[in-house]
C-alpha cells in the first residue's frame, strides 16, 4: 500500500489522500472505510485529561451523491459547530475507487464511513482517492458552510491535479525561504524542515483568518491554541520576506486592543495589558497551575506576570515598519499598538526619589523560573532588567513616533487616542530614568536582588539528573525553589543582547545613564552563560545568536543543539504535544540576524558577518521596503543582488562601507569578516 | 417622550436607547417594556412575500443578571443562529431606570422581554436606557458570540459617555468627507444626508467585515442585500478620502474571484465572471423573473447578461492604484482582478474576418430595458457601446500593467497566474480591434443595431403616464416592447463619458480606430439625453457629470433631481425597501468630478473646473497617494492646499498650468475657467 496525503496549499480548503493497493501474491476482495469520525477527541496531551475533550456538536451527516457524481464514488455531507464558539463547521467528501466498487454506508459511535468493496487482481494496482472540502461559517465568500465546502469540492480536479497545484503553490511561496549554503547536509535539512512548519502554519492564507503566532505550530495540542510571545522569533524571518503576512499576525493583536485594554482597566492601570497565554478573544488564559511529573503535584503558575509580552508585540510592530515604510499601517495600527504598550508601562512605572529612577515591581521575566524573591515566590519581582530595558525602549519609541512621524494622519491619531504633549514628555523622561539593577563587577543583574541569591552546584546537579532543563521542577520535588538561586530558565538578560544587538543596548544603557564597557557586557553574557538552564526551546536562539558576535565556534555548537530540539525531542517529550515554532523560526533568523549580522535599523539594512567555520557559504533572500535582496555571503565577501524592477533604491551597509543599492544592481563588500 | 437612540460609531457592536419620560399634569406608575424580539421577520418588500422571510433559528435567551449589575436594572442574553449560513449572533442586553424599578420577566411568542414599572411624579422625568452589545460567530477576538457581547456590554459606559464616544467617532470619520459650498441650503443638507448614509454603511469598520457595497445601503431589504455594480458610483468618494476602506471593499470582490472563475468556466469561457446580482458566497443570485404592477405579470429578467460589471470591478481596482500607488496591493490582488476580467473578456470577443474586428455578442449594457433584438428578446444584445470600448480599456490596462510595471513582484504575479507573452499580445491586439457601432451622423450607437429600432412618442407618452422612468413596465403593460425602440434606463453610452472623461473617450476611441470630432460627440450626448427615461437613479448622476462639462447649467438642474431621489422617493416607492446607496454617493462625486472637474490620471490629479452659477464656492478634501490637499474653487481660482507632514510631493494640474505640491505648501491656480 502506498498512500500519498495532502492538505493543498493552492485551495486551503481542500484535503486529499490517494492510497494505491497492490495485491501482491494473490487475489480478491478487498474493503475500504472512507467517511468522518465526528468524536474526535483532543486527548493528546495527558496534563489536560480533565479538560474538555470534545468540541464537536450539532452533528449533521448525510450521503450526498452530487458530490461524487462518477460510478463507484461515494459523497458524504458532514455539519457539526463548535461548542463554546458556535462556529459551523462543514465537510463535502468524495471517495472514488479506480475500478468498480460495491458500496454501503454505516453509521456507528459517531463514526459515519463508506465502505467500498473493490476487487483486486495480482500486481493490477487498485487506486482509492479521498477528497475532502472544509469550509466554516467564519470563512469569507461562503453563502453557508455546507455550500462552502461543495463548492470547493466541485471545482476539485484529479489527485494529480492537487498535487501539481499543491506543489507550485509551495514552490512559490518557498522560494524566498530558502537558505542556500554549505552547511553540513543534516544541519541543512533541518533547517529546511523548520521553514517547512513556519509556512505551514504561517501562509498567505493566514491572512484571512485572523489567526495569531499559535506556539506548538498547528501540530499539537499543547497550551490548547493559547498564543505566546513566540512572534517575537518568527517575525524577523516574515518581516524580511512575506512582510504582509507579519502585518496580519500583527493585526492579531491590534484586534485584541480594547480586551488588553480592559484588563489594564482591570489591574488599575492605563494602556494596553497583553496576557501571557492569550486565548482567542485576546483574554488571560494562564492556567493557575503547573503539573509537576517528578513530584506529582500541582504547582502555582504565576507566569501571567509576564508583561513583558507587551514590551514584544511593539517591538514587533516597529520592526515591521521598519522593514517596510508602511506608513498607512503605522498611523492606523502600529502606533497604537506601540503607544498603548508605552502607556501600560507608564502606569506601572514607580518613581524613587531616592534615586530618581523608575521601578516596575510585581513582574516575571522571560525567565520563569524566578516568580519573586524565596520568602515570597507569589510576589513576581522587582525590576527585572529586560522588562526595564525594553520599557524604556518602548517610551523611546513612542516618544519619537510622536515627535518625528509628521502628517495629517498621526494628527488623526492623536486625536483617536487622545495623546497629550504632558504623556509625549513623560515618555521622553521615562525613556531615560528606567533603572537597571546591576551586580558584583558591573554585571546587569537578571532583576533586583538577583546578586544576593545563592549559586546552584551545577555540576552536582548535572550529574544526579543529567538532563537538567526542568531544574524548577527537579528542585520542586526537593522540596526546594529556583526562587533561592542564580539560574535561568532561558535567555533573560541575554535576550536584550539578542532583541536589541551589542550596540544598540550600549548606547541605551549610556543614554539612561549606565554607560558600559565592552567588557562588562562581555563578563553579563559570560556569567548568564554559565548559569542558564535552557528549559525553553528559545533559550538556545537567543544565546546562539549572542554567542556568534563573540565566540563563532560556540555559536555554531548552541545553533546546532537548537536544531535538534523537535526532531530530537530533547525538551523530554513536549513534541508530542506539537512542534515550537519559536524555535524553529528562530534557527532560521540566526543564520541570518546572527552569521550574516542582518540587523534593519532606522535608514538602512546592516550586516555584520561573522561566519563559523561549519558555514564558509550562505545565501539568502530579504525583502527590505520595496526592494528583493539576494544576499550571498563567504569568508571576506558579501554581495547584495537587488531584483530587477522600479523600486527605489535602499541602503546597505557593512561595517563602515555603504552602499545605494538600485533595483536590478549587485554591489560586492570586500574586506567583510 | 424624548428619545435618543445610537448605533455606536466608536463601537460597532454597540447599541443603546435612551427614553426620557416627563410627566405633564399627572403622577403615577408606568410601565416599560425592553427586551428582544427573536420573531422578526424581513417583510418589507410586497414582491419578495414568497420568500423566506424568518432567518433566525435555534434561539436560546435567558435572563443575566451580570449584564445590568445596578439596582432596577436588568439583563438579558439572546443567542440566535441564521438558519442557512449558521452564523451564531448573540446579544447582551441591560436596561436600567433612573429611579426605583419593579420588574418582572415576560415571554410570549418569541418576544422576551423585562417589564420595569416605575413611579413618575409631575414634572419629574424619568429615564430608562436600553444599551445592546451584539457579536456574532464571524467577529474576530470573540471566544464565543455571547461572551464577546457580554465583554462589550460590561466595557460599555453611560449613555452620555457612548454619545460622546459616538460623536467623537463621527467628526474623525467625517472630516475629509465635508463639502464646503455656496449651494442653496437644501442641496446642502442633502449632501450632507448622502455623505451620512454612505459612511453609515461602510465605515472604517467595514474593513473586519468582508462587506461589499449593498445596493440599498443598510437600510432596506431591496434586493436582499445583493451586491450590484454601485462599487463603481461609490469608490471614487472613497478612493479620495478613505482608500483603506476602498481597498477592502476591492478585497470582497477579490475574494469571490474562485466563484468568478467558476462561473465563467461553467460559460465555457476563460478568467473571471462576476455575476450581476452577486449573493454572500459571490455566486450569481439575479431573479429569474421580475414583477410588473402594471400589468401584474411576471416577466423574464435577463439582467444577469450584464457582464459589464467585471469591467466596472477591474476599473475599480486600476482606480484605487492611482488613486495609492499601492503596489503591493497591486501585485497580490489589483492586477489578479484587472488580469482575470480581461480575460473573461478575450475569450468572449469573436474575430470577424470580414472587418477585422472583435465583437461581443450576447450582452447587455447598463441599459436594462433592452434585452435583445425585437424579434429575440431572450438573446442578449451584440456590441453594447458601453462594454465593447470598456472591454478595450481593461485589455489596454492589463496588457499595460504585465509590460510595464516591473518588478520581482510582478513576475510573481505572472507566474502565479500563469500569465503568457503570447496573451500580452493578443490583449494588445483587442485594445485596439475592439468593435464600436455608430449610426445616423457618426453617432455612437448603443448596440449594433439600435440604430434601425423605431423613435418613441416621449410626448406622447409623457401626456399619458406623467412618470415614464418604468417605460418597461407601461410598454409591457401595452403588449409592446422596449426592444423596439430607440430609448435607454439609464445612461449606456453616457457612461462612457462619466466613467471614462471626454478626452480619454476620445483618445481611447482613435486608438480603436475610429477617429471621433468634438461635434460628433456633442450630437451622441444630445442623441441620449434626449432618450433617457432615468428609469435608474444612478442614470441622472452620469447624466448630471456629462453635462457639466457643456452646460453647466442643466448640469445643476440634473443634479438637483438626482439629489432628490431618495429624500423625495421620487423613483415611486422604492426607498421604503431602502435608500440607492450609489446615487447617494454618486452626488457627492458629481461635485468634484464634474463641477470640479477632478480626475486622477496616471501622473497627476488633475481639475477642470466649471462651476454652475448655483454653486460659485466650494471646498473640500482629497487624499491623494500619501498626501491630503483641501480644495478649495471658486469662479477664476482654484486653490490646493497640502496638510504638513514629509509625504512626497504630487502633481496638481489645472488645464495647462501645473506644480508639483510639497506637504504643507499651497498653490493658487488662477485664470481657471
Amino acid at each position: 500500500m502506498v498512500q500519498r496525503r495532502l492538505v493543498s496549499m493552492a485551495e486551503p480548503h481542500l484535503a486529499a489522500l490517494e492510497t494505491v493497493i497492490t495485491a501482491d501474491g494473490w487475489s480478491g476482495r478487498i474493503s475500504v472505510s472512507s467517511g468522518c469520525d465526528t468524536a474526535v477527541r483532543n486527548a493528546n496531551v495527558p496534563e489536560d485529561g480533565g479538560l474538555a475533550q470534545r468540541h464537536l456538536t450539532g452533528v449533521q451527516v448525510a450521503e450526498n451523491r452530487a458530490n461524487a457524481p462518477g460510478p463507484g464514488a461515494v459523497g458524504l455531507d458532514v455539519q457539526v459547530r463548535t461548542s463554546r464558539s458556535r462556529i459551523g463547521i462543514a465537510l463535502a467528501l468524495r471517495t472514488e475507487a479506480s475500478g468498480p466498487a460495491n458500496t454501503a454506508y454505516h453509521q456507528s459511535a459517531g463514526l459515519y464511513a463508506h465502505h467500498l468493496e473493490v476487487a483486486v487482481g495480482e500486481g493490477a494496482p487498485v487506486t482509492v482517492t479521498k477528497t475532502v472540502a472544509v469550509a466554516t461559517s467564519r470563512d469569507h465568500a461562503v453563502s453557508s458552510p455546507l455550500a462552502g465546502a461543495q463548492a470547493v469540492l466541485a471545482r476539485a480536479g484529479t489527485f494529480e491535479q492537487l498535487v501539481a497545484d499543491h506543489e507550485r503553490a509551495w514552490s512559490l511561496l518557498l522560494a524566498p525561504f530558502i537558505i542556500d549554503s554549505d552547511a553540513p547536509s543534516q544541519a541543512q535539512l533541518i533547517l529546511n524542515l523548520h521553514v517547512f512548519h513556519v509556512l505551514q502554519t504561517l501562509t498567505l492564507h493566514t491572512a484571512e483568518l485572523d489567526a495569531g503566532v499559535p506556539a506548538r505550530g498547528l501540530h499539537g495540542e499543547g497550551y490548547r491554541g493559547h498564543v505566546f510571545w513566540d512572534e517575537l522569533f518568527v517575525l524577523p524571518v516574515l518581516n524580511s520576506r512575506l512582510p504582509s503576512l507579519a502585518r496580519e499576525l500583527l493585526d492579531y493583536r491590534w484586534r485584541r486592543l480594547g480586551t488588553a485594554r480592559d484588563a489594564a482597566r482591570a489591574a488599575g492601570l492605563s494602556g494596553a495589558l497583553f496576557p501571557w497565554q492569550s486565548g482567542s478573544d485576546g483574554t488571560e488564559q494562564t492556567p493557575s497551575l503547573l503539573y509537576n511529573r517528578l513530584s506529582g503535584h500541582w504547582l502555582p503558575d504565576y507566569s501571567h506576570r509576564q508583561r513583558h509580552v507587551g514590551l514584544a508585540v511593539a517591538y514587533n510592530a516597529w520592526q515591521y515598519f521598519e522593514a517596510t515604510q508602511d506608513r498607512g499601517w503605522l498611523t492606523q495600527h502600529g502606533a497604537e499598538l506601540i503607544v498603548e504598550v508605552a502607556r501600560l508601562f507608564a502606569s506601572m512605572a514607580e518613581h524613587d526619589p531616592a534615586d530618581d529612577r523608575f521601578h516596575l515591581r510585581g513582574v516575571m521575566g522571560p525567565d520563569e523560573y524566578h516568580t519573586g524573591p524565596p520568602e515570597h515566590p507569589d510576589a513576581g519581582l522587582a525590576d527585572n532588567a529586560y522588562t526595564n530595558v525594553m520599557a524604556a525602549w518602548v517610551f523611546d519609541q513612542a516618544e519619537w513616533i510622536m515627535r518625528s512621524v509628521r502628517g495629517f494622519d498621526m494628527e488623526d491619531l492623536k486625536g483617536r487616542l487622545g495623546i497629550t504633549t504632558a504623556e509625549i514628555t513623560r515618555w521622553a523622561r521615562l525613556s531615560r530614568r528606567m533603572f537597571v539593577p546591576f551586580h558584583g563587577e558591573g554585571i546587569i543583574s537578571q532583576f533586583a536582588g538577583y546578586g544576593e541569591l545563592r549559586e546552584l552546584d551545577w555540576a552536582g546537579y548535572r550529574r544526579r539528573y543529567r538532563n537538567i532543563e526542568r531544574l524548577d521542577l527537579i528542585l520542586e520535588a526537593e522540596g526546594d525553589s529556583p526562587n533561592r538561586y542564580r539560574l535561568a530558565k532561558q535567555a533573560d538578560v541575554l535576550m536584550l543582547f539578542y532583541v536589541l544587538g551589542e550596540d544598540q543596548l550600549t548606547g541605551f544603557l549610556a543614554r539612561l545613564g549606565y554607560p558600559v564597557t565592552p567588557e562588562q557586557l562581555a563578563a553579563t553574557v559570560d556569567y548568564y552563560l554559565a548559569r542558564t538552564a535552557h528549559g525553553s526551546t528559545l533559550s538556545r536562539v537567543a544565546h546562539a545568536s549572542v554567542l556568534a558576535q563573540r565566540d563563532p565556534e560556540q555559536a555554531w555548537a548552541t545553533f546546532r543543539e537548537a536544531l535538534d530540539a523537535d526532531l530530537d525531542d530533547t525538551q523530554g517529550g513536549t513534541t508530542s504535544s506539537g512542534i515550537h515554532l519559536g524555535a524553529m523560526a528562530g534557527t532560521i533568523d540566526v543564520v541570518q540576524r546572527s552569521f550574516a549580522g542582518l540587523r534593519i535599523t532606522r535608514d538602512a539594512l546592516t550586516f555584520t558577518p561573522r561566519l563559523p567555520a561549519e558555514l564558509r557559504r550562505v545565501g539568502f533572500q530579504v525583502r527590505y521596503r520595496d526592494q528583493l535582496l539576494a544576499v550571498h555571503l563567504e569568508p571576506g565577501r558579501l554581495a547584495v543582488t537587488a531584483a530587477p524592477g522600479d523600486a527605489a533604491p535602499v541602503l546597505v551597509r557593512v561595517g563602515q562601507q555603504e552602499v545605494f543599492l538600485q533595483a536590478g544592481q549587485r554591489h560586492e563588500f570586500r574586506a567583510v569578516p
